[in-house]
């Protein structure tokens, strides 16, 4: 790490690649002959078009989304999009949610203010530490979609098997987990993700949309909150969140450039397995759900006494391993490991908790 | 003007204050010790929470507002403003807006959906070239609020006395002249602005409202939509837009080291009338709008001729002023002297323009 910089845990807004901010730093003051900042651009010239146009076929290519999905940068984050999804996908009314923790019951809370909700599969019981089977949920005829959270950042677990939604649409909260590892686009009929987890600086969501579910009937709904407003107008009906959009672009960019999603795919279970493996033979430390579902990006541990958590949180930050704090529902630690981690940070980390479990034992 | 850079007369995202430029990429890859750039903070750190508590406070400085107003940072642009506010400030279901031109007019559309809007005075009938006589106006007693855009950025002008709202609650759209000269807080409900007119990077609004005004009885609207969410969570609900608050904290700091609002009142003057003072005088350019109600920040003008008004665009562009093109609902060309437009670029602006017409009469 240069620069002074430190291997920052947080579970988001979180580290983006060094070399992005270097050149985001470099192109501060005139953007490529342009004489001006990306910041003071019209998003209506032609400059700006070339950079959301870019950033939006990069994603495509990272992802290999299919053409007849598209792609949207929408403001409000996450917790706008709880409200978006069953406001313009429940045409008869009716959505089946899994709940697996803080983040789908959020998304739960506002679906019930638009239609009627079906919980219909839940790991509450066991505190969110485990994905439900759902191979065989009973779902309606007239659902109008199933909703997932792909990675639930404060309990730490992932979906590795997508439900069976005997061909329902399926729709994913991808936040953080967004750009880890490949993606099959085509099985979703919405994916979206708050980028300030996994790609770039807070206040955007990723929306990427299969075309036949953006509806034109629903003109009686805020313009902002359709989403044919911003599929019509390439996501700029209004101004957009044009530096979101110019910073994600370049990690898209350098994402490609180190081999894409594959290749980062390969990078995250690497560095995870550092962090699991050391749980695994900690006798002070052990990991917080079921080996089966452990997140590749955010790793919820814990000792056996909440005294003991808040001195090692304590003695990380003071050692300059920042925001391991765990989320208030989990309580101990949590190490959020997105893309932009280096291998080199967790590795430290380890190396640092190794030997103040040596210290203290 | 330093780094290349050009004289940007965009209507907005436009241009920002350079040493605030400079700032900001000297502290792109280590935020003062903090060992992160501002993208990469947790906005639950104690470092971030800092940076959005001097924001609000300088603004607060700045405009010199009471403590019964909250300020919030809120995205989603003036466009989700149009529907939050009925649907936040309806209480009977009825509200007078005065139409000026295209930006109230919008708000008007998203208003009709939720609630009865009477517009008490337009100008449409003479293409929003003037403000209408607002002393006297019929409002009925049950009526929610005023809504007045206070700066139409298209047509080029603003309301320099307010309406007599007869003891109703008054709402400004001051996006494209916030912060431009003094404003006595006390007279308004709300006061909102889309920041990226004449403070920083556009995804982010600031809305400023009256205590009383915020609802707690509106648990059944989506909770990004509701101003208590975001009053009660100092912004900070969900993750806001961390760089624009950033940027604009940094701007609002500059403003204050200028001497405040009356300072940047009298330089915004003192640039107006350079460019209007060249209008009147021109015989090849004139201004749209009436004079009294002229924009300091949007100057309008046409020649006679929508093909001399194309080459005017054309050799303004070629000589390093950008974005003078006129919208399309005007035509022909606009100047957008915000706050950080320095008066060398409109003096070096006028005086392109007076060779022009010289060479060409």
């Amino acid at each position: 790490m240069k620069y002074g910089r430190t291997f920052n845990f947080s579970a988001g807004p979180a580290m983006m690649p060094e070399p992005v901010l270097e050149e985001i730093r470099d192109e501060m003051m005139n953007y490529r002959g342009s004489g001006m900042c990306v910041m003071e651009m019209s998003h209506r010239s032609k400059v700006y078009q070339q950079i959301i146009d870019e950033a939006e076929q990069d994603l495509r290519d990272l992802m290999n989304i299919p053409s007849n999905y598209k792609v949207l940068f929408i403001q409000g984050g996450a917790t706008l999009q709880f409200s978006m999804i069953p406001m313009n996908l429940m045409k008869n009314g009716k959505a089946v949610y899994i709940e697996t923790g803080a983040w789908s019951n959020k998304a739960i809370k506002e679906a019930k203010k638009v239609g009627e909700v079906i919980v219909a599969a839940s790991s509450k019981d066991k505190n969110y530490t485990y994905i439900p089977d759902c191979s065989d949920l009973d779902i309606p005829e007239d659902t109008d979609y199933v909703y997932i959270c792909e990675n639930e950042t404060i309990h730490g677990t992932t979906w590795n098997k997508l439900p069976n939604t005997k061909g329902h649409v399926l729709v994913s909260d991808q936040s953080s987990m967004f750009l880890s590892k490949p993606c099959n686009v085509s099985d979703y009929g919405l994916i979206y993700a708050g980028v300030q987890k996994n790609v770039g600086p807070a206040g955007m969501v990723v929306v990427i949309i299969r075309e036949d579910l953006i509806r034109d009937d629903l003109t009686d709904l805020p313009i902002y909150l359709q989403y044919k407003t911003h599929a019509d107008n390439g996501s700029m009906y209004n101004t957009p969140n044009c530096w979101a959009i110019y910073c994600c672009g370049k990690v898209f960019k350098y994402l490609k450039s180190l081999g894409g999603l594959e290749a980062m795919h390969r990078m995250n279970l690497d560095k995870a397995k550092v962090f699991y493996d050391f749980l695994d033979s900690s006798k002070m430390f052990r990991g917080t759900v079921e080996k089966d579902v452990r997140s590749l990006m955010n790793i919820p541990f814990v000792t056996d006494s909440a005294e003991l958590d808040a001195e090692v949180v304590a003695a990380t930050k003071a050692a300059g391993y920042d925001n391991l704090k765990g989320h208030k529902s989990v309580g101990g630690l949590r190490a959020s490991v997105y893309n932009a981690m280096p291998k080199e940070g967790v590795e430290a980390l380890v190396k640092f908790l190794k030997d103040f479990e040596a210290n203290h034992s």
